[in-house]
């Protein structure tokens, strides 16, 4: 085993240790799984120990990468609602220690001899996926956050090395090639990692059901989604409607590129725009009443949902049946979609806006996330950790 | 005025009084509407004179028909669950005296001068509209069902005879040409009416959703509007799964068309088809479960509610975000539709399986109706209040 804090930083790009051997080892032999473990080492990295402890230092291990794998020094990683919800256990199937983090950028530092895509020193992204199965209709749609045997960048098994995937609160983090991503190289790489989630998860579902010119488009709630939909949806040409809680973020949200904004608070506000919405995108992970929005689209409209709250919401019937309206999930996007994204950012010159912190300050970060008290997403400074 | 019991029904074909007088009469001249209130004569009907009191005999005026009405000798009319909600003021909208009846089959007594679509003796059909702007994009769409101004047949404003209009639980009604419908002379007059509300609220979210061979559709409640679901899904070449709460429907639900029926509160039996439809239709009108039925959805899936329960559904955010799932709702459907509807029940001899009753049984029918004790749609033979 290599020291953890510095030898994985040092692995030559040509020494790929094979993955998968021939002949099983006795000594790491898994019966259920019928493969090896890979040959590990071990990198700094920040976890949660139990559902109500702070993130801390810790050391955790990544595998050596083998023939199709991508190392990466990671040098950002955005800080997402979802690592909070997973680092609390929120979701109910935290296993713990608990990495968070899948909005990632990094340098390349070595890859497998198949690799075929990225050198070393590459600018690339890794965001909330790190493998499939690659043979279902879902992975061969291209749509591999739907894969049934998708791997998370953290929370799901790890299959290589036993336990749970351990995400990008990490110095590194190694990666088959197909999950990696190219950057824009005019894009900042700091602001460009939010992309990876906050981007992605926005830009699919505006994809999906076609929003473009001549569409009114409403983004509910201005956090890190939130704000990545307004950018997403003005650059297709639509005109768009930001929905906030917040007066204090009229201003930002103009900025960011609404054409209007309206203070969902405010009931005349909301009747003012009732029937008259294409498509809204909500991204607030919160409990809210998602009827008062339903009744502002037109008939046929769609309301697509991309936070995550905790608990059931009530959905009246009437405002759905009324006008044969429909209201939708998203999740993510599959890694074409991604990089179809990254390159449109890379092209219309979008990232997201950014407070960099440092990797201790995450906690800090994650309270202050629970307030909306950030613009627009924390990045992590990975420099910080080492 | 005429006669009420008789007068109406010998009304001459060619005698079509003026709906719209060139100077107003002072007499019936409304200055909220600048129309002159035709002349009306009267006829036997059914109505409810408070939300818990029953229906009882009584007599409703009806307008004489103006130059591009069809008069109708009312032979059949079905009983929808909405006629219950309505005269039970369970949707607070009810105006009393309320008649309710929305799927109404006749023959043709009169026509004014300028109906060209039917002639007296035809066999006609009117379902839940009879009148719309004809002018918003909705009507334009032939969508008139959701066109804002749209006059519901029972329950809306009368624009013609002021106070609310009056349904199908009488001997007759009068209703402009454009809502009056062909129904297929193969069918049974008796077994057609429910096609006119049950029917296309079926047909139409089907058709609309493209349900076809190769899908596996689910349709959830066996009663009058999911009968008619699974006969056309059935129809639609599509592999059927009816669900239902009720082990003595089983059988039923195999003999009008289910190639499957699941008992829904048997979890095995639901778990063995999760992830495994293409689309749902929901035809419960009663508070339900949706999130087990969502989960049941193939990526992409669709499940959309028909039944209005009468307080919002609590929707779990992950079924729908975890496969791009989505949750619509959809409204009887439009005129052209409801032509194409029953000319498609011609062709395939498509009816409502129905149990026929007396106007007088109303009541009881209701109770029956809570406790889901008919199959599958009862019918009130109007010639019993004649």
């Amino acid at each position: 085993m290599a020291n953890p804090s510095t030898c994985w930083r040092k692995f030559p790009a040509n020494n790929t240790s094979p993955v998968v051997a021939q002949k099983p080892n006795p000594a790491t032999f898994h019966l259920n799984t019928l493969i090896t473990k890979p040959r590990a080492y071990s990198c700094k990295a920040y976890s949660a120990t139990a559902a109500k402890s702070p993130l801390a230092a810790t050391t955790i291990p990544r595998r050596e990468p083998g023939p199709s794998d991508v190392q990466i020094d990671i040098q950002y990683c955005g800080v997402c609602h979802s690592d909070l919800h997973f680092a609390r256990n929120e979701w109910n199937f935290t296993q713990y220690p608990a990495v968070p983090g899948h909005e990632i950028i990094g340098r390349v530092t070595a890859i497998g001899g198949a690799v075929k895509k990225f050198k070393v020193g590459d600018t690339v992204g890794v965001g909330c996926l790190v493998d499939s199965c690659r043979t279902c209709p879902d992975c061969r749609a291209g749509l591999e956050q739907f894969c049934p045997d998708m791997t998370m960048t953290y929370g799901s098994a790890d299959k290589h090395l036993g336990g749970g995937t351990l995400g990008g609160y990490a110095q590194g983090i190694v990666v088959a090639e197909e999950f990696v991503l190219r950057i824009p190289a005019n894009l900042n790489p700091a602001a460009t990692a939010p992309l990876l989630c906050a981007g992605i998860t926005t830009y699919s579902p505006l994809r999906h059901w076609k929003v473009g010119p001549g569409q009114k488009v409403g983004i509910v709630g201005l956090g890190g989604l939130g704000h990545m939909g307004v950018k997403f949806a003005r650059a297709f040409g639509a005109q768009v409607v930001l929905f906030t809680t917040s007066p204090g973020k009229v201003a930002d949200g103009r900025r960011l590129g609404a054409h209007e904004v309206v203070i969902s608070t405010d009931e005349a506000q909301m009747t003012a725009h009732a029937g008259s919405l294409d498509f809204i995108l909500d991204a607030v992970s919160a409990t809210h009443d998602l009827n008062a929005y339903l009744n502002l689209l037109k008939r046929d409209g769609n309301l697509v949902l991309v936070g995550a709250p905790e608990k059931p919401l009530p959905v009246s019937a009437f405002p759905l049946i009324m006008r044969r309206r429909s209201f939708s999930g998203s999740l993510i996007g599959g890694l074409p979609e991604t990089q179809e994204m990254l390159d449109f950012c890379g092209q219309h010159n979008i990232t997201s806006d950014i407070e960099m912190i440092r990797m201790d300050q995450i906690n800090e970060a994650y309270e202050r996330m629970l307030k909306s008290d950030v613009k627009y997403r924390f990045v992590i400074d990975m420099a910080s950790l080492k």
